[in-house]
């Protein structure tokens, strides 16, 4: 491994700053990982201003002039280095994110992240009273700050351009569009194959599974899988998410449910490989912004690649199942082996994309990505919002949600002040989870075995080498192209799904 | 009450940037709450960092020249208002902290951050190994740093005097001296009078109690008491301390030892005490400086007035015992009150000040501010001290430490860069809260029959209006003029320990 250059005085200078803005926003990551934890009612109000208050210091410090300066003295410093070299690749990233920070006025900011909290707390309250239109005027003020957010990036292509960029840099409306086209012509055909079948029988997983054992039995798998607990932890929260203070400290959350084992234990596996991405990254980055995934759709590969490819497929419950069985012998004892491989792997046209199967979820992913599209070019009203994800469920998936709730309702991501830019990325973290685990096993064809075996360190140790270690030096597309020799592509996630799923539903 | 001015434009704009300052406290407090709860080791190295850019950014913060301007133009406004009014003792509360905060230079702070956590980490590797050596380079720095540290606030009396102000605003040692020696003129024959009886029976004490019951207990007993899980919470930890992120999240933490119940049970009231005094400031200073316990001192006595008063009364196990015997049948179901009442109340001579009874615990804590004010002073070397603490130790409670480790190495204070300003706190704060506690009954001589029967209220609700509520307002003196109607005085603790030791002891 590289380290990055100690010796340039104006390189040290800029990481000296980088540091001391990576410190504040780890307290703000800090500070939202405790208000998702363990803080008491009582501490909501001064925790939205405490958190507002130290992204807009980090805000600031990251925007001076003195970091544009900074990387306008390093310019020629940075073109004598190789392209792949630590220290170009600091200044580039840098530059990017610089650029990208300075075209947004502070005020904007500002407004848009006091819009945040006070839309968050509507659907909040208005969700489960099914009460689309408390929280209509609140996405429509979404919608015209996302469009004012776009407009700050002239020249794009799209309106939702600058939005997607923001999360997976290098992607833009048309290319995903397309690849979704594609995807989505491939998908129809095998849900519906699936949907003339019988349902598959899951009844074993909805037996009752205690909150501690089901907990126990989540951290002892996900230990044995390579999940560093000295540099991590796991704590319960609503919505499960994996956060990080530092290469040394990345946690995960869960939530459980009793009923259901489904829960805790594939998010527990999802939310680790995202843990595991950023564990795996190169320490000499700490504290500067190299030190994370690179993007959206890459992180996501890595938490379905583990939940998915992995965690729901038959070799590794053939080495975990016994496990399962001694940690639940009442629920589970006489329950084959092939039943609980199918009942976690049950293909179902639903309404929830968050529970939603391996098959169809990409689906869900669509129908929202459209209705952002549509919603940012004009082309469809908030109003009217509800009647159009309604009329998608029914057309795509064949099922009509019975109300708000569980429909236009049912996803945090537009409340919180973000239409576009935050959906597209599941579906290409999938497409890619697909892509590089087939790389995987073209170098390692004993993965699969390993993984009988209860052995995942050449998986693990290959995505670090190819991917983890090296956070945010390359671009999702850059990384692809090194790990693949291909751009990106839907083939390898048809291929898996028509392999695995054609077996167990016998197509 | 009264509410803070809105809308003088001045003292709102010195407001807002207060609470920008406070937000980033709030986030160190929380970075540090985390390190000592629940924090992987491997995140250890970036949360030292965290913290001190946070500190640096925040001091950097308050002593920006625009608010000694904000406070000069302030001034008038200031001298229109009544002393007493939340308006004018907000100016004259940050005018005293930015007076003190702007005497020390930001470069001299950074340097004592960074010796602070590398002295701690040679005291915690040097303290198992009972190895004085190793921290003595430390201590003298340490030394050196405090004296520097008080060269800055020139035209005191003694060299100690900056230290203990900046912890016990308006305290001085020459005070604190006469009081001590008063004090110990008072005890030492009350401790010699218990020595020459037999030694009480705590065995009771030191059965096994399972680890999840004793924290469930201790939990009940604070909710009964009052204080309010809404607004705080108790997680576990190595050294049990309060903290707090708003007026509305007040935390506390704990330890147990499963054969000694006195550890959680009497460490939880304790933190709990000082718990109560943030929850109760009065809710419109939220933000600002005056939202903080007003001295070390008086904080202490909230701590000490809970824990020693009230949770060491007779009174108070009448109530409570009942409650501790069912949650421990097999353990205390035979231990009559009496014998109970007596073993959570043994004086003992002994070693360590923090398991002292509260009879001998005020000549622990004499011992090591004679000590500092002798380094300070230049009259004692940092290579005798442990020679002159154990002869200390020989002469004042009649033993005399079998090793380092027991004896000058014992506590954390002085191996966190504080020499001087951070003992005299304890004893203070415990003739305070034998102070408030008379001056309480005087009002309400119901209480003691009132605690007999599990009722708080009328002793919290006198806490609150007379102490809690006004936050750094008033100065522990003033205080203590208004609550009792004297100043600062020996004798009410004397009278506590006689009345309640004599009865004991049969004295």
């Amino acid at each position: 491994m590289q380290t990055l250059d100690k010796t340039h005085p104006k390189l040290q200078e800029l990481k000296t700053r980088l540091t001391e803005i990576d410190d504040i926003n780890s307290a703000s990551s800090l500070l939202y990982w405790d208000q998702a934890t363990y803080m008491p009612p009582g501490g909501a109000a001064a925790r939205g201003r405490q958190m507002a208050t130290l992204r807009q210091i980090a805000h600031t410090k990251f925007s001076d002039p003195a970091i544009a300066q900074l990387l306008e003295d390093l310019r020629p410093y940075e073109e004598s280095l190789p392209y792949d070299s630590d220290e170009a690749s600091l200044i580039r990233v840098v530059r990017r994110s610089y650029e990208r920070a300075v075209r947004v006025p502070a005020d904007f900011m500002a407004k848009m992240s006091l819009h945040r909290t006070q839309s968050y707390g509507a659907w909040a309250k208005a969700r489960p009273e099914n009460n689309f239109a408390a929280v209509q005027p609140y996405l429509e003020k979404t919608l015209d700050l996302c469009r004012d957010y776009a407009s700050f990036f002239s020249g794009y292509e799209h309106i939702a351009d600058p939005l997607i960029d923001g999360a997976d840099y290098g992607m833009k409306a048309s290319t995903v569009r397309s690849l979704f086209a594609e995807l989505r012509q491939e998908l129809v055909p095998i849900v519906n194959a699936i949907a003339s079948q019988p349902i598959a029988d899951d009844s074993c997983l909805h037996q009752t599974f205690p909150e501690d054992e089901q907990l126990a039995f989540s951290l002892k798998v996900i230990e044995q899988i390579g999940y560093d607990f000295q540099r991590g932890r796991q704590d319960k929260t609503l919505h499960p998410f994996m956060t990080n203070f530092s290469i040394g400290d990345v946690r995960i959350t869960t939530r459980v449910r009793e009923n259901d084992l489904n829960e805790a234990l594939f998010s527990t596996i999802h939310e680790m490989g995202h843990a595991l991405y950023e564990q795996g990254i190169n320490p000499e980055y700490e504290g500067t912004p190299l030190a994370t995934g690179t993007s959206s759709g890459v992180h996501e590969s890595q938490s379905r690649l583990w939940e998915n490819q992995v965690g729901r497929s038959r070799n590794f419950w053939k080495f975990c199942y016994p496990q399962l069985q001694a940690a639940f012998p009442n629920q589970l004892s006489n329950v084959p082996l092939e039943t609980f491989y199918r009942a976690i792997n049950k293909v179902e046209r639903s309404l929830i994309r968050t529970d939603a199967d391996e098959v169809t979820y990409n689906l869900h992913v669509m129908i929202r990505f459209d209705l952002e599209l549509a919603l940012l070019e004009g082309n469809l009203a908030v109003r009217d919002l509800p009647e159009a994800w309604n009329e998608r469920y029914r057309s795509d998936l064949g099922v009509v949600p019975p109300n708000d709730s569980v429909g236009v309702m049912q996803d945090v991501h537009w409340y919180t002040g973000s239409i576009g830019g935050m959906f597209q990325g599941y579906t290409l973290g999938n497409m890619m989870s697909a892509q590089f685990f087939e790389a995987a096993l073209k170098a390692n064809p004993q993965i699969p075995t390993e993984i009988e075996q209860g052995k995942f360190s050449t998986l693990h140790n290959w995505l670090r080498e190819n991917i983890y270690q090296h956070g945010q030096k390359y671009t999702a597309a850059e990384i692809i192209e090194r790990v693949t020799g291909n751009c990106l592509s839907i083939n390898p996630l048809i291929r898996y799904i028509q392999q695995k799923y054609g077996e167990i539903y016998a197509l």
